[in-house]
């Protein structure tokens, strides 16, 4: 049982808070009863009242209500590859970029590719939007000219529909800043909207989901 | 300039956090430029520094970070009609019911029908996850049973998946509580997934653009 504050895995959990130390060591913390069971092989995890003294783990959680388990996990990447990827480009709400993993895989067991200027997927609030989807599907991290497939970016301001574009493997579906920034000289289609209120995850959630589905009823 | 606290205007504002003052006065509170700008005729506006110190419209924020302003509005609630309704039933989360607000009317201009058990959607966590859709398309309240249109529940349980089911105005779906409970009777499809882990904002999402844009294609 911890019972000392320095104790050194409260330290390396509380040093994961930042981006810094995360991607320094190349972990990551998962906290919860639901992430943890999600998680698969941890590097150490610390359960509250059984290996640690609770007001300790709940000092080092990010939850405001703090936590019962808290687990440290290596992160992984994985490569650009897939008949479906979703590239993110400069997506910097964590809360966005952990629902749209969480999307991609629920969805088509898709990759989410992080361009540069993305917020960082191991990230606490990211790890917990992606609902354990981080662990079943890892992101991978790679510019857009890198993937080899024909990129569509999903853009408010293009002419046509997504539903008139024909689709088939291999495809990365581009969705641009939380600003509508994309990048430049990628071909377009939009989501037909009444009111101009979709978020990047939403889009995202539609646009994997409605090629998907047509990539499926054509394999 | 409002100086002190005991301000009548501070003291509904700080009401209006609890549900229980929200109903008896039929009021609701906005905060941010985005919600206000939104928001139309309001009973009174609250802009911090030119109507009242900072620090007081702060105190009544429900923001951690505070507010710069912070409206009043008269709740609106709509009768359950249109060509496609989205119920849900028993869905406690404010920040899910305020989301699928937002969807339904970015999508299709849908109004979002609350069955019993539902979260208040002029809590504060609804009113901002619903990003100003609660003003353009308030929701309206309604037993499932009252509602005069073919109903069709959308169930990860169900045989049949959305797409291969005919759809026409009017139609109401029909979305579960998040512990997976739908209403008794109710005709089912499933959205495909790869992994079971699409909450129930996603699965409207999704369901809301596939329906509307096929009864768009064969209006």
């Amino acid at each position: 049982m911890i019972t000392s504050p320095d104790n050194d895995k409260l330290k390396t959990i509380r040093k994961l808070q930042q981006k810094r130390w995360r991607t320094k060591l190349g972990l990551f913390a998962a906290e919860g009863e639901d992430l943890v069971a999600a998680g698969g092989d941890a590097e150490f995890v610390l359960r509250s009242g059984a290996d640690v003294e609770p007001e300790l783990l709940d000092a080092v959680s990010t939850l405001g209500s703090g936590s019962r388990v808290i687990g440290v996990y290596r992160q992984r990447w994985a490569e650009p590859d897939g008949d479906l990827l979703v590239y993110l480009h400069r997506v910097e709400d964590p809360g966005n970029v952990g629902t749209i993993i969480r999307s991609a895989h629920a969805l088509a067991d898709a990759t989410v590719v992080l361009g540069p200027g993305c917020a960082d997927p191991y990230s606490p609030k990211a790890v917990r939007a992606s609902m354990g989807s981080i662990f079943a599907k890892p992101p991978a991290r790679a510019e857009l000219a890198a993937i080899r497939a024909r990129a569509l970016a999903l853009d408010p301001q293009a002419e046509r529909d997504l539903a008139g574009v024909e689709v088939a493997a291999p495809l990365v579906l581009v969705l641009g800043s939380e600003r509508g920034e994309l990048p430049d000289g990628v071909e377009a289609a939009r989501i037909p909207v009444h009111a101009d209120s979709l978020n990047v995850a939403m889009a995202a959630t539609i646009a994997v989901h409605d090629v998907a589905h047509r990539m499926a009823a054509h394999a």
